[in-house]
């Protein structure tokens, strides 16, 4: 087995010690002994093996297949095993990243995605509901959501495999390949610590329950989720595939870029309320590249619904929270033109869309304690051909 | 530990051995001993226990805590374990159904709720949408259906605790318990055999992915779901609880209720055109009582989308199955106003909605062979008072 100790990062690396995420992975000779890794610049450190070596009393949590029994750990243990893994960054027990294999990190329970930029949003709905007010009446009272499918959440890197479906044409609805392929940029948050059947999560107990932080891009065929979206949201537009970064950055990474939200411009109700909290938000930059050339800087710090917020709403009715719940904030999309998260944005609606073979890459970093950059792993995909089998 | 024999079933009884739906169950005496178990008549037999005696193969999936093995272990498994079973009957094993405890029969992976009778879709729309048409133009060319919230789906018999969440007044939105708390009478189909992405199910297949039938109560709080609805679906005004029953009966019982759906009205794309297959609709006979008194009888047969339809249109896009997905055929309501599968619809939007204390009970039955009837396991639910914590 390879080892390294890269013990020197170049300036201004954003996976430093102040980043730390954590993720799956194999080794060529290993490929079936999936456990827990800890990125540390260009490299992997083995953090099952790591903790074996070191006597680790969390040897028994990093050697395992998905992060689900460390998220379960809560916060405590988080923090301690986060502190003991900045011990073992000047031994041995490294991979190169590009000779490991990463998979999904952990076994998603319920996948949530939110719409919470109010720039997307009076986007979306100029284009969708163009003889309508573009901000539903609800949309400044509370963060509006749905739930997703968590079976079709897949590992960056993954291939998107061009959905088919039902669009509407002058004629009637047809079948075939979507001719609207988007994506959305987003940030998604990964639930750690359960919470029983009605017992709401207030904005205080947001970090007990939220272990960190991942990109996603939210694949998205227009044509079909135009179509079957009244009355009751998308669907088949959305299900085909959703896909998160390999790395998810614990959320104590960001206690740095922790900045407002904007200013609330309608009164919230007391569980929502948040002008007393800490500052919600997360100076998050992310940048969209397809193929390789940027087409979008989308700024996370102007969300208008927090990370915070979302949970406390998602949970007041009554739900519980499991280990391994994802929630996503929705299309990241700034004021400016070349800062919206989606192409449906980026092009009016008009398109050009994605082809085959194209390439997407979101990437983000924040800014750390004295001067780092503190990283979110990346989230790539590339369109697939449809399928030519049935039905 | 108790045991009996219980040859004779009373007449009519639609626990016969027609039937033999699937649960899992725990005695008093081994109270964390979940294992799977048969209903017969007012008994349940310890499959666990009976396949152990009868030095059966099927030992190893039946003494498991959830029916996810023997879901994933595919149509010609669950045949031969139905008819192994079917040998046990007359033996010993059994144990009083009231002297049981029932469980989550199995772990939900995705759970997806459509809006498949044409009655409820039309009566709903009149009341949410009284200036539009109430079927929106998509309804007759795809089964309409949103992803719900796979972890608050309960076990029938569990209490159903008042949602709490904001609702719409004059003067703004007030956030506190629901005061239009309603049922949803349902039908849900259960995934055992999993289909890989891009791998859509057609029609055909519909068989060798479901694995059996239950019966679900998709409880909902109307005044939140008005509210937060517009745009992207029912959100927190469904995910607070969705009780199941906690018998699963095996798809093959309703061989002899098997019934053409309603003339369809529009074409099908090829997908989704059902004219040249084996009936796709299911004859089951729902009774939805409030308190003991008979509310409706809505008729399972009227509904214009079969499950194999909605499966087939679930899986189109690409999306995967995974062993345990649930999908529910939405509110069963039949052309009658006394076949009105919820409170919204029986009351015309008016109310009386549930109080704290009301008792909701779903049954079903549907003709099997030789006159006999084929049930579905009961789901029921009482109303407490919503919490009186925070926030």
């Amino acid at each position: 087995m390879p080892q390294h100790s890269p013990r020197e990062l170049p300036e201004g690396d954003p996976f430093g010690a102040a980043t730390l995420p954590y993720g799956v992975f194999t080794t060529p000779d290993a490929p079936d002994h999936r456990r827990i890794g800890v990125r540390y610049g260009a490299y992997v450190l083995d953090a099952a093996a790591a903790a074996a070596a070191h006597g680790s009393a969390y040897a028994g949590l990093l050697d395992r297949p998905t992060l689900n029994p460390l998220l379960a750990a809560g916060r405590s243990t988080w923090q301690a095993v986060r502190a003991e893994i900045r011990t073992w960054l000047d031994g041995e027990h490294f991979h190169p990243l590009e000779e490991v294999t990463l998979h999904l990190p952990f076994e998603i329970a319920d996948y949530v995605d939110f719409y919470a930029s109010e720039h997307h949003a009076t986007n979306v709905g100029r284009i969708f509901r163009p003889d309508g007010d573009a901000l539903t009446p609800n949309w400044k009272h509370l963060p509006i959501g749905y739930h997703g499918r968590a079976g079709t959440v897949v590992v960056s890197g993954s291939p998107v495999i061009r959905p088919q479906g039902q669009r509407r044409t002058p004629e009637g609805p047809v079948f075939g390949p979507s001719t609207r392929l988007d994506i959305e940029a987003e940030v998604g948050f990964v639930v750690g610590t359960p919470a029983p059947p009605n017992t709401p999560v207030p904005l205080s107990d947001f970090r007990e329950h939220v272990f960190g932080v991942c990109l996603v891009n939210d694949w998205s065929a227009r044509d079909i989720q135009a179509w079957e979206y009244v009355p009751l949201g998308p669907f088949l537009g959305k299900s085909f595939a959703t896909s998160v970064s390999a790395w998810i950055t614990p959320l104590d990474a960001f206690d740095e870029a922790r900045t407002a939200p904007p200013e609330r411009t309608h009164p919230l109700l007391p569980y929502l309320d948040d002008s007393a909290a800490e500052p919600g938000g997360i100076d998050l930059r992310i940048e969209v590249t397809i193929n390789g050339e940027t087409v979008s800087r989308p700024p996370f710090a102007s969300m208008y619904w927090t990370a915070a917020q979302q949970l406390a709403h998602m949970t007041v009715n009554g739900a519980s929270l499991r280990t391994g719940d994802l929630f996503a904030s929705g299309t990241v999309s700034g004021p400016d033109p070349d800062q919206r998260g989606c192409l449906l944005e980026l092009t009016e609606g008009k398109g050009p869309w994605l082809e085959d073979g194209d390439e997407v890459t979101l990437t983000a970093w924040a800014p750390g304690p004295d001067g780092a950059r503190i990283g979110l792993g990346e989230v790539t995909g590339r369109i697939a051909p449809a399928r030519t089998s049935g039905p």
